[in-house]
């Protein structure tokens, strides 16, 4: 099967197990909240990767963790829905659908990316198949790559830097916006799958190479994407003077970065057992439209 | 030692334990607004209670578990800066000082709560001396209480509300924003000083009560307190309609309520080993001024 259609079946498998774990209770509003912005849409790479790196170390039966790359999905929507807010990137619009706030008002919004964090720690920790200390350190990965030395950071690091143009900004804000929660989702699917040290850290530079390369893609898409296709507006970044990478390199720059990005990739993961999906998916990203 | 200077002595502990796991790192706004808000003063009871819950199981050395117990302050911590945003109870003050949006701006003070919240379980899972099994407890009961099954249902529910007036509301809202959190750091406690199933579920009924009483105190205080002592204005709660125990009961049925809330979180715990020092807690939580 060519990789863009077996993703498309992972991102069909997820969201089915999304489906099964989408919490209910009170206050209705708020679990009605939660339940529309994680069935918005998305390619659902992160749990995906968890998985994929799982299988790429020789897991074969991922029943028992499939609630842990779920969780990855939780956080990856808190930290959407919070990104969204207005006094963050102020976006009425993901996926071509009315983000969370516009909906259900702003306090919602807010307590609904609360609530869904604490909630991934909460269905990671209910666990009963996976032994603790494996899900002690899949949340140990996960807070780390999604707090204040990750996503926290990278997300803060942005909204500090909207104006200027450096190097060394735009690399803190890739690595940690987006390239250390796709190293953390994949050293999970590692340590799942009992993989050595060796194995776990591959996996990790694997997931921070294609971090890199994934946003390299994202902000090229926002420059020449199409609307259509992305469901969003483009060239935001361009109107809210974000600092990307086209902006300081121009498209044919940043193409090339990003191809050597996924090279080394490929490279890191060259040891495991069975690395070819997740070279193919590194390759994947950036060829893809959307 | 009378419990109100104990209680002092023991916030001052957690206050050198909280300061000894301060993160710090880029970007520094970030890191300096969660400093901000965590050494903005507090009664630290949830520590505390995480603390005297493990005494009273007979643990005589708590120093292994003062991490976990500064990790539900820094829980709390982040619902305080998000409670306090515009779009929520939109408070300028905060124990006598600015509160985190008002000196950071709201975007880092949303970032810093999401930040907080994900640090206190990187804290949690980065300890080397508890046992994984019981870590992954701590963990399910910290996610809980403070999650959409509790404090943040709370909220939610507080803020859908604030302009009706039912029993059933107000004791989901007591219930869920303030006294399940205070009931997982009672368990927490337990657990970890290795308490069995029915000691833990006693702590945690204790928990329950005494966190009911204190939203009570917290409602009356707001009505009747004294600015200068609580460092913020009183009556806030009355001019935007909140739910309160005072305004549906009147201060002395409020009164009569949480002494019987009181006296059944003292009857709770009779069967542990060393009861004292957390019924002589659960007396001062009605009769305190702050």
């Amino acid at each position: 099967m060519e990789i863009g259609s077996y993703l498309k079946k992972q991102a069909e498998f997820i969201n089915t197990k999304i489906r099964e774990h989408i919490p209910s209770g009170i206050p209705e509003k708020l679990f009605e909240a939660m339940a529309y912005s994680l069935m918005a849409g998305g390619k659902r790479i992160r749990p995906i990767l968890v998985l994929e790196s799982a299988k790429a170390l020789g897991m074969e039966n991922t029943d028992s963790i499939t609630d842990i790359a779920v969780a990855c999905e939780f956080v990856h929507t808190y930290s959407l829905i919070h990104d969204d807010l207005p006094a963050m990137d102020d976006d009425d619009l993901r996926r071509g659908k009315p983000t969370c706030h516009v909906v259900y008002g702003e306090a919602i919004a807010i307590l609904s990316g609360d609530g869904l964090q604490s909630y991934a720690f909460e269905l990671i920790s209910s666990n009963r198949t996976v032994p603790p200390e494996k899900l002690v350190k899949v949340i140990n990965l996960l807070a780390h790559g999604t707090g204040i030395y990750g996503m926290v950071a990278g997300q803060a690091a942005d909204i500090l830097h909207e104006k200027e143009n450096s190097f060394d900004d735009i690399q803190f804000i890739h690595t940690h916006k987006t390239a250390r929660f796709i190293q953390s989702c994949c050293q999970i699917g590692g340590v799942l799958a009992g993989g050595s040290e060796e194995e776990v850290n591959a996996l990790g530079n694997y997931g921070l190479y294609i971090g890199l390369a994934f946003q390299i893609q994202d902000d090229i898409l926002d420059e020449i994407g199409d609307e259509k296709k992305l469901g969003k507006k483009t060239r935001k970044d361009r109107e809210k003077n974000k600092l990307t990478y086209p902006a300081v390199y121009g498209i044919e720059k940043s193409r090339q970065v990003a191809r050597e990005y996924v090279e080394n990739a490929i490279e890191q993961i060259k040891i495991l057992k069975r690395p070819q999906i997740l070279q193919q998916i590194a390759q994947y990203i950036i060829n893809r439209e959307v």
